[in-house]
């Protein structure tokens, strides 16, 4: 380990820190309704892309030290008051506390044993990349990054594969999928009473399928009416087609998308992609009262691609939305700047920044669609219409966390308080 | 039967006329997919309510006579070329006049044998007292008014009883739930190889529950997108929560309803009608590429009803929707004023036709709504906007169809052509 993880605390006692970025992901077969609220396990499997780092991340810094008076959390540059309390925050300290090693020096002289840690305070410092709370998967990001940074400062190891998804998972369930890269599948489990089976793995790494992109809509970056929590819990008390779904369709689409994405079948990939997000939302219209969580905006885009792929012949994009109304079009490499100029036709630009990345932005401009593909996209009655999506994101697939060494860290080395400060 | 029925074409062969008004109803379980193509029989049972004939009807005049040279259709004042051969046309026609019977005069006189109704030609002319194809059940008024003419029109004699609403569910499946009044039930059938046990029947009159009200929010009367035959064949295919409701959820549903409305029990009677609503629209979304009926607009309805009923404690209005974005909210006599003054709060006048019925118009806009039903409702995010809703139509449950013979024709009583102009 680098040496910049050792401090000095003012009050002349040490402090250990360590940073780590972590991804976004976007299910593609989605989590709806817990089957356990304590351990915070998913009624049915579900499988995600891990998002590209460089264009969507959290990054968390995390100092242990005896001078510290108690557990603090900073989010965004705002410290959240009784985090200590937390039962999420608390669940990923002291779950990967207890898998923790004795830290030793580069002569092997021990520095604090694995005891040691428990006499130790935690103060964290967390920001997001990207909108919080707007249906872009933010708290799985915020999460799997504590949860990384938290193992590289306890020197924490599994006791089993997965064992740290388990943690990660009892802070945001779909932050266990954000360990890993490429394509990663949550097996709900079950069969052990302490849900020590209901972990993330890999199933592809994200060298597997370079050529996947993500074409990310944001359509409102405001809070979400329902939070994912609330909205589960009343899903799974009151949707008949919920309990139907997670018991009886889930698994053989989980089957049949791990091969697609093995066997880079875009048509299979996609068309179950799409598919499996209009399930989710036709749960949680079967809920009572129901749950909105598209709207007119999000619907014209699920139009559009419909009617793209129809005159593509083959499924050339695919969309699906989580627990918000924002689009995520996953499209592969050779179409990404069509699908990125189709939409920035129908939602055509708004300030300065609408695209995050300058490069694409630029080739979507300059792209010159079809005349055919505009004829039968226009029969879905949606016009080009500014305002309603409020800036594009392009990425691909990445990889799980990545410790950061060379950043400048969020906690300050003298005092173990926040520095970051969140600029909107 | 009254005199008015039989006329002398201008040729000097005899005319026989009859006019028949039917109504509306408006599903409460409500039927998606059909089981038989061919007979157009339903993958679950559905009930309904069926309106008021004094605020929505279809009505249609059919005569017959050895003087015409084809079967011949006119809607709402346009002629349908080519309907002699529409099979759901020629089903209605055939199916009834198979049940004919002779005619004859006051003195008993043979007329028309049995047999000789099948030598003359029928003219048909028909329309509807509210906008087409906006998701009112149109169809299923036209093909009960048709039905019931026909009915009048060959002394038509069942040999079981439903038999004729099995022909009017040819023409247009909901259609045999409005050939009565109250709360009617399709029962699915499937016994039977030729579905003559797929046929409505009725569960209550309109007199048992007459408390019933229904006031419908026009949100657009513009032709839906999709036609409810395409998108029911759409969702038979691809959803997989449409077959588990039509094979779990909707009998036990069906049992509990007819029991509600037996009791007037609003509360079960209301919840179910909404949850079944947004069951509908869940399998809609389910549906490969998803159907979309409901809008925005609808949406905001539908959270304004919910915090409508919280505020009151107890539901006092409960929506449904069918294949398009009008609601039809149900409520009862002492709750409809209140319930049309919050629509017309948060959907204000717009143009002085707004409201059907003048006397229930006034009364809504001089309610005075409680601060705190304001305030429960605001917290939706709806505000209040005009040209959302392009009409408001208050009405209660009615009788099935009704023979008129006092009011003008729609066909002339010389010619048999169409006497009708369609007036917007």
């Amino acid at each position: 380990m680098s040496p910049q993880q050792t401090f000095v605390h003012s009050s002349g006692a040490p402090m250990y820190m360590e940073t780590s970025s972590a991804p976004t992901n976007i299910a593609t077969i989605k989590y709806w309704g817990k089957a356990d609220a304590k351990w915070n396990t998913p009624i049915n499997d579900s499988v995600s892309v891990t998002l590209n780092q460089d264009d969507l991340k959290a990054v968390t810094t995390v100092a242990a030290s005896s001078s510290f008076e108690k557990d603090r959390l900073w989010l965004n540059g705002e410290e959240e008051e009784g985090a200590a309390a937390n039962k999420r925050f608390r669940a990923c300290i002291d779950g990967v506390r207890a898998l923790a090693t004795a830290k030793k020096d580069a002569d092997g002289k021990v520095l604090v044993t694995k005891e040691g840690w428990s006499r130790m305070k935690i103060h964290v410092s967390s920001y997001n990349t990207f909108p919080t709370a707007a249906g872009l998967a933010s708290s799985a990001a915020g999460y799997a990054a504590l949860v990384a940074a938290l193992t590289l400062l306890f020197g924490a190891k599994e006791e089993f594969p997965g064992q740290l998804t388990t943690i990660a998972r009892q802070g945001s369930g779909s932050a266990c999928r954000s360990l890993d890269g490429g394509f990663v599948a949550w097996r709900k489990g079950g069969e052990k009473a302490d849900w020590s089976d209901s972990l993330a793995e890999q199933v592809a790494n994200e060298k597997h399928w370079p050529e996947i992109r993500a074409v990310i809509m944001v359509v409102s970056d405001a809070k979400k009416d329902t939070s994912s929590t609330a909205g589960m819990s009343t899903s799974v008390e009151t949707s008949l087609l919920l309990k139907h779904r997670a018991e009886t369709v889930v698994s053989k689409r989980m089957e049949t998308i791990e091969k697609a994405f093995l066997a880079k079948d875009f048509e299979t990939f996609g068309q179950l992609t799409m598919a499996d997000s209009n399930q989710f939302h036709a749960t949680c219209m079967d809920t009572y009262p129901p749950i909105f969580y598209m709207n007119d905006i999000s619907n014209s885009i699920i139009r559009i691609i419909h009617a793209y792929n129809k005159w593509a012949g083959k499924i050339r994009a695919a969309y699906t939305f989580d627990a918000g109304p924002n689009a995520v079009l996953f499209t592969l490499d050779e179409y990404a700047v069509e699908v990125g100029a189709l939409m920035l036709h129908y939602y055509p630009e708004f300030g300065e920044n609408y695209v995050n990345n300058p490069d694409f932005g630029m080739k979507i401009k300059a792209f010159d669609l079809d005349d055919g593909l505009l004829e039968a996209t226009a029969k879905t009655g949606r016009e080009p219409k500014s305002g309603e999506v409020k800036m594009m994101y392009y990425t691909s697939s990445g990889p799980g966390p990545q410790r950061l060494t060379d950043t400048i860290l969020n906690l300050d080395t003298t005092t173990g308080l926040n520095t970051y400060m969140y600029k909107k």
